[in-house]
């Protein structure tokens, strides 16, 4: 199957190498407003740079990979819908509630396959934790703590389109919740502060959050990030259950222990998550191919995306309202 | 110095040990309203079986260890503070805030030391975790992620007369906070569920619980709380800081790795309270011989425990009326 | 490069899939007594089935990887040198120590690259303790404890043709000894016992070792190896030096850890050294195609390749004689 | 019962103030050459200094505790034989394998118990180790790896009246090789260097050995020592059976793990014996007492200390003479 790619920047490059190794597949198209971009990522893999119109009116091209930037997904879904293309996107499906659902809808009846890009589930680890949670290793879960820290923050620029660290960087960890859990909101609360850099608060965002989600089974979640970890990106969580406890920890790059004078030292985590995802990136493209070869069911569907999005717009009301929000 | 302790029980048990190996102290009496367990406690010791007027009465005893209900803090504070005891009482001072507060006045009022048994301000683990904050290791202090688990839930008439989870259980977490975090909170949100045993709903009450803190500072603390986990007793906390991040990890019996067909397992935690906490009851009581002796300075006074109990108090409230509670 | 690759198994498999990601790398022919095998890995790569005659005929073929069994990497390696074909070798050279020597008496008069595939030197564990050693981390190393063990032992006819254990499997841990530390032995002593299998006793092996060897420098090396641990593949190395310690860890496919009533697991270690050094395999290859691309010289030789089986036949000497071996 | 205590040293104090914690035993006497030693622990205990002689005719004496210098300890068990007084005993009996095997005669005719303070085998985690071995969680053993290793060389003098590196670092992981493994040796190779400090060379002996047994059963160890560790007082052992592994870690005094932008890191191990094998002094005290009260049966006895020896004399001549030693 022929596919085309939009967005050549790091995560286009990634997935576009994913999607080379895998049999049967073809990168045929590249389209990137950086002309030099796009020009490099289809060398690399010979494609060819094209527009957006020639991908979708070339009728051999079965599938897209959406990487470029949050402004742009919702149309270029709506158009894969239109020209029934298989749809892989990056998260977030948009910044707007309305228009993520407007998409599914589209998405729907078009009877596509719109595959949302939440990697964390094709994580060894994290799957690991999944599939013990529903073997009953540790019975009914009861409460999900999440801990997710960036080893440092993005431009201020890029905060400023962000939509905000719920919907750009918490988005994850409340699919996360979603899927850990199996359950669904009833409350959040989100609390937050600037306390790494004051130019985040100057463009009208938090940089550290606690979040408590209640579901509607009762269960707890709660979820702390920081926009800054000094010691790297930090990606872990623990889910309590009526038997015990699965802990999820980061990875590290190698298993040397160093004993000295001052201390026992061990690697700093992988450093972000190009490193982190390494792995769930292939995952999840091989998945979606799967999908496509209809051996697999998609696993993080536009739905699964939308509900995140709500979760993200719900706690950055109780965050700017000082208000806990009820879900519907 | 000659000393009283009032409760034979558990913990009284205890703190009559750590007494009895310190130089310069002799448990002169005990008092409990179970004669046999009065007996046998003082006949370890060499002590006398005796009421709360004797002891209050006899001008050589210097001190008092208040080791009985909580229903009975109060009045034997307010009585020591009137003898001019000294006083070593465990958490928490009172259920309710205004005798709490009454107490701190008594005890300014007459002079007396009032110290109370906040005694994981002096475990290892802990005050070393304490100690390395202070000395800048990791920078300026941002979050805290407290974990709090039992082993498993008390009978449900301990519940009933309690006060609460939050005042029961947390309020050891509650002073946590305080003492790493070196701040007052500014809001408290609390959710809580009945997840472990309906009985404990029955009784008013929950068994899990979430707490989110925003301090004056701006800082975030976040608090998960379980009646139960299977696996033991686990009190473990991490601060993360601008500089790097502290975690405190729970203690096991013995440091034996097994590696088998199936896994590589290590032991579980201590088993509860008095394995986890057993060197940081020593220190405490050494704490207090030491404040009375003129060496050191009381570090848990009777103002941590109102401050404690004032969150407590505000975390029930934001649980059961659902709405962030805003502290003075 | 045109390359050709002889021995279709898992290990020639593993080398054919990474010699194929290789830019500017491709595999030509595949040889193997094996109709078979030789036809599925030659399909899978666009590559013929072929002979050994055709190969070293053929002008196009830059290199050769020589997979197949132990017994033909002799003579395979003496065609190339006449056919002046860079070669890749599995371990051994050879089981007799002068027909390896006249390999590297071949490989010197033909100038050719002649690496040995001693793949833990390229395992990111073990060279990042290799390099934090050289950049002084610990000081000067002083003692080496290598510790080295199969999930289970090979089939009996395996262990026949094996050349006995310490040719077999100590071979890539005294190839290891001399990496590390970094000198060359003095004497070797090898105590070793058939525990696991009777059957091996009656094969004329042991599948237990313990291996002691003195350095030219007076440094110690203790080695300890099992064809048989029940957890799985156990490949671990400690270096004390006069500054302190480096450990090399076993790799584990997950992190997660699971807490129960009954004790903390963690993952088993990886399965098998296909597992184990996936991430070896493939950085051993690219530095075979790195030091034929003359950006990096070799840094497995078959010097290395001769001494490390002058070590191994030190051993069984000594296991078989039971006396100190003193090396040249 | 009472007590008199041979050497008022550091090991010394740490035993009399665990029998002075004892219900039931009293210290009475005190004897040390250095009168101001004798003089402070006996005043810490409410014992008096006494001789030699003092000690063994006062007929209320039921036991004596030898924490002298090596070169006493055969004197004062023939003494203590003499006298019937039952003996705990520091390692090791006697630097001359003749003389202990003379001591264990004695103490056989007399009927006294000679306990010797094999501590180790009283440590929580070894101890642990031992339970789950004998309780089958790993099969058969079938090898054992010791690392013991101190934080520094004690004084050159000290060396120089030590008996040798063997007699008297390795004479606790010899007790622990035949402790565990619950066999005997056929045969031992040593191994050793100096690489620490030349004046330990200069005072005839090795800072660095590695030892290997193979048992009359066939099982093998291997136990590395060195004189130094920066990190401090190294203390593993793991063992290997038909089932899995067990493994002994160090204890650290705090579970603090920090995470700053260089590394993750841990507490360094107890600093030495006496903050390692602090529960292990007690235990063993216990032990004697209960011993004394019929209650169990002495688990370290005089022929143990002797075994021990034994293995520390083979080892010594193994290294000395540059050969295996076969046992009796």
């Amino acid at each position: 199957m022929d596919f085309a790619i939009f967005g050549a920047g790091r995560i286009g490059t990634i997935h576009a190498g994913n999607l080379a190794k895998a049999a049967g597949a073809r990168l045929a198209y590249v389209v990137d407003p950086n002309a030099e971009y796009a020009q490099t990522l289809a060398a690399r893999h010979g494609a060819q740079v094209a527009t957006v119109r020639q991908v979708f009116e070339d009728r051999n091209i079965g599938g897209v990979l959406i990487c470029s930037s949050t402004d742009t997904h919702a149309d270029l879904i709506m158009a894969a819908a239109a020209a029934k293309k298989h749809v892989f996107c990056e998260k977030p499906v948009d910044l707007d509630v309305g228009r993520a659902r407007a998409c599914a809808t589209a998405v729907e009846s078009a009877g596509i396959t719109c595959m949302i890009g939440f990697q964390r589930r094709f994580d060894p680890t994290f799957a690991a934790v999944k599939a013990r949670l529903a073997a009953g290793e540790i019975g009914t879960p009861e409460m999900l703590v999440v801990t997710s820290r960036d080893p440092g923050p993005p431009p201020i620029p890029y905060i400023r389109s962000s939509g905000g660290i719920f919907k750009d960087m918490l988005i994850h960890d409340l699919d996360i919740f979603r899927w850990i859990l199996d359950d669904e909101a009833e409350s959040v609360h989100a609390s937050a502060s600037c306390l790494v850099d004051p130019a985040i608060a100057d463009a009208g965002d938090a940089d550290s959050t606690a979040v408590t989600i209640r579901t509607k089974k009762g269960r707890l979640c709660v979820i702390n990030t920081s926009r800054r970890a000094a010691y790297g990106y930090d990606q872990r969580f623990e889910v309590l259950g009526s038997g015990g406890m699965l802990q999820a920890g980061n990875h590290a790059p190698t298993e040397v222990v160093a004993s000295t004078a001052s201390a026992i030292t061990r690697d700093l985590p992988e450093r972000f998550f190009l490193e982190r995802y390494r792995a769930a990136y292939a995952a999840e493209i091989a998945h979606f191919l799967a999908v496509l070869a209809g051996k697999e069911t998609v696993r993080t569907t536009v739905a699964d995306g939308v509900k995140a999005l709500e979760l993200a717009e719900a706690a950055t009301t109780s965050w700017r309202e000082g208000r806990i929000v009820k879900m519907a």
